[in-house]
């Protein structure tokens, strides 16, 4: 089959690669009908993770092809969603919510790589959840939006503290900033005020739900977050960058007794303690439980109450994944879905 | 009067200071009962923090002599506990129960000091909480305890969601982590360990609620809270120590999804971002709001339910101060209660 190895930095190819086949009776094999690059990806793609031949991907929709002899949940032929992180779904960690600590747990992206015509998914009930038919084409992007960026943004939202009444600020306009804005609105925020100095992301952020737009960053950001909140910062603020800046952005745009949900995988972030002390924010975030909504975020897709597939900006061909790369590493596209 | 004024680190004197007055409508005088020395005031006392010739003391308890033109809820001759921070009560963020973070604060040990015969208290009506009456002696000293430190454990047991079937570990043998004993069992925890190495505090811990004592530390000490919960960690985990070392034991001992409250003052921390994002824990914490919780605090002691009291293991006349600190200081006491 064909997929993609990043070799190192910068340098990404298709190749052919073994067949999948299943190894563990809790297996699945599934024949993926799309995946797509993630923000993370651009991390060793610029040389900011180390890298060695890696192949590439952990977003993924398709079809069960093969299942072992103990999965029950998925039969061939289901349409499947899967996420980045697989997991029992049984332990105690998952039945609290948070499958992307399951004590079994298992990185899409390290061990399998799904940006490939066929993968092998572990632990597959755990994993995957079937769509209630093959879906519509106008669905597509969505369930894969579903597999990452929109079941992080949807935590980042919950670990935020979403609701009614309140004012959610948004730090980054990436693809999983986007579907943050999209979750606050979901669950009722407000206000929802998306931070981004990219004319194109503040159209589809306004979009998804977006009541208000702040091009300033850093200090100007957090001082325009107060100047709209009565001096206060606002109730909950998604951070979904992952550097030093926007860690100390997201924390000060925030009032005392307010959350910060945080999903922007941290490079280089320190938090001065003191400061955190003193501000009186709650902190949560992390690798987001994506499993845990799955069901929910496919329900609200196929009612077509959300349509988070519009973060795709840019579709191409699997065998094209170097362009897909260089174009998000250039900030040329937000999301690159690839077509398998 | 005589009051409490620490000249410089280690230098701590008991000297004649003008008798506080009303300024403003809205104070108070108060003529204390009783009063205390924090853990916290050991931080400038061993030049951890700058000090010059400040009044000390932020924890009182005593009666209102005085009060100003505005001043509704209290009248002279009330008995009345205040906390350290001094709030509206009023504003938004005193309204969503976070009066610490008044938008009026006022922090009583920098602006009042209370180790003193008298106090003048700013915004009286939404500082001060009086007593059903005049308080029979054997509940003064754990009113006095609700001022600071039993509060601050409530909260950090709050902060850290404590409540049923949860397993609490208390990183910290303190007066706030035997207070955040207390209040774990209090708010239901099915498992309290407390972690300390010294045989009167566990004898105290255990006396407080917790039902396990764990000696090790760091490492070794997260190790043995993994072993006593299936190598997940605890649900809830207090922090009241305020280092770098007991802020990375306790965000290490708390399982994905857990809760962290931290209410030890932070000196010198700086939390890496990555192992926090990778941890999957909430964080909440910094200076308590008591004044949300004296109310029911006050009840909970007036009826006798809880004797946070006993937490002061040595009381001094307020003119042998300086051996207060000193036994503080050299952890011969855990904490000292000064008569008026």
């Amino acid at each position: 089959m064909r997929a993609v190895v990043m070799h190192a930095p910068g340098d990404v190819r298709v190749e052919d690669r073994p067949d999948p086949r299943i190894v563990d009776p809790t297996d699945a094999v599934v024949r993926l009908a799309a995946t797509c690059i993630c923000g993370s990806d651009l991390w060793p793609y610029r040389g900011a993770e180390p890298v060695d031949h890696q192949p590439m991907g952990h977003e993924f929709v398709g079809f069960v092809e093969q299942v072992g002899s103990e999965v029950t949940s998925v039969k061939p032929g289901d349409f499947v969603v899967g996420s980045f992180v697989l997991s029992d779904n049984t332990c105690e960690i998952c039945r609290s919510g948070y499958q992307s600590h399951c004590v079994h747990r298992i990185f899409t992206g390290s061990e399998v790589g799904t940006q490939a015509q066929r993968a092998r998914i572990p632990m597959a009930d755990g994993s995957l959840v079937a769509t209630p038919g093959t879906p519509d084409e106008d669905v597509m992007a969505s369930l894969l939006a579903a597999s990452d960026v929109l079941g992080t943004g949807w935590f980042a939202a919950l670990a935020a503290e979403v609701g009614p009444g309140k004012t959610v600020s948004v730090v980054g306009d990436g693809a999983v900033g986007l579907m943050g804005v999209l979750a606050a609105r979901q669950l009722g925020a407000e206000r929802v005020i998306a931070m981004s100095r990219h004319v194109d992301r503040q159209a589809l952020a306004r979009e998804f739900g977006a009541t208000d737009i702040v091009e300033e960053r850093g200090d100007e950001g957090v001082a325009r977050i107060k100047e709209l909140t009565d001096g206060l910062g606002a109730h909950s603020v998604i951070e979904a960058v992952g550097t030093q800046e926007s860690m100390m952005q997201a924390i000060r745009a925030t009032r005392a007794g307010g959350h910060v949900g945080y999903v922007g995988v941290a490079h280089d972030v320190n938090l001065p303690g003191a400061e955190l002390f003193f501000s009186g924010v709650h902190l949560h975030g992390g690798p987001a439980p994506v499993r845990e909504y799955l069901p929910h975020l496919i329900d609200l897709i196929w009612r077509r109450e959300i349509n988070p597939g519009k973060v795709f900006d840019l579709r191409l061909p699997l065998e094209d994944a170097a362009e897909g790369y260089r174009a998000m590493d250039e900030r040329r596209a937000i999301k690159v879905l690839l077509e398998v």
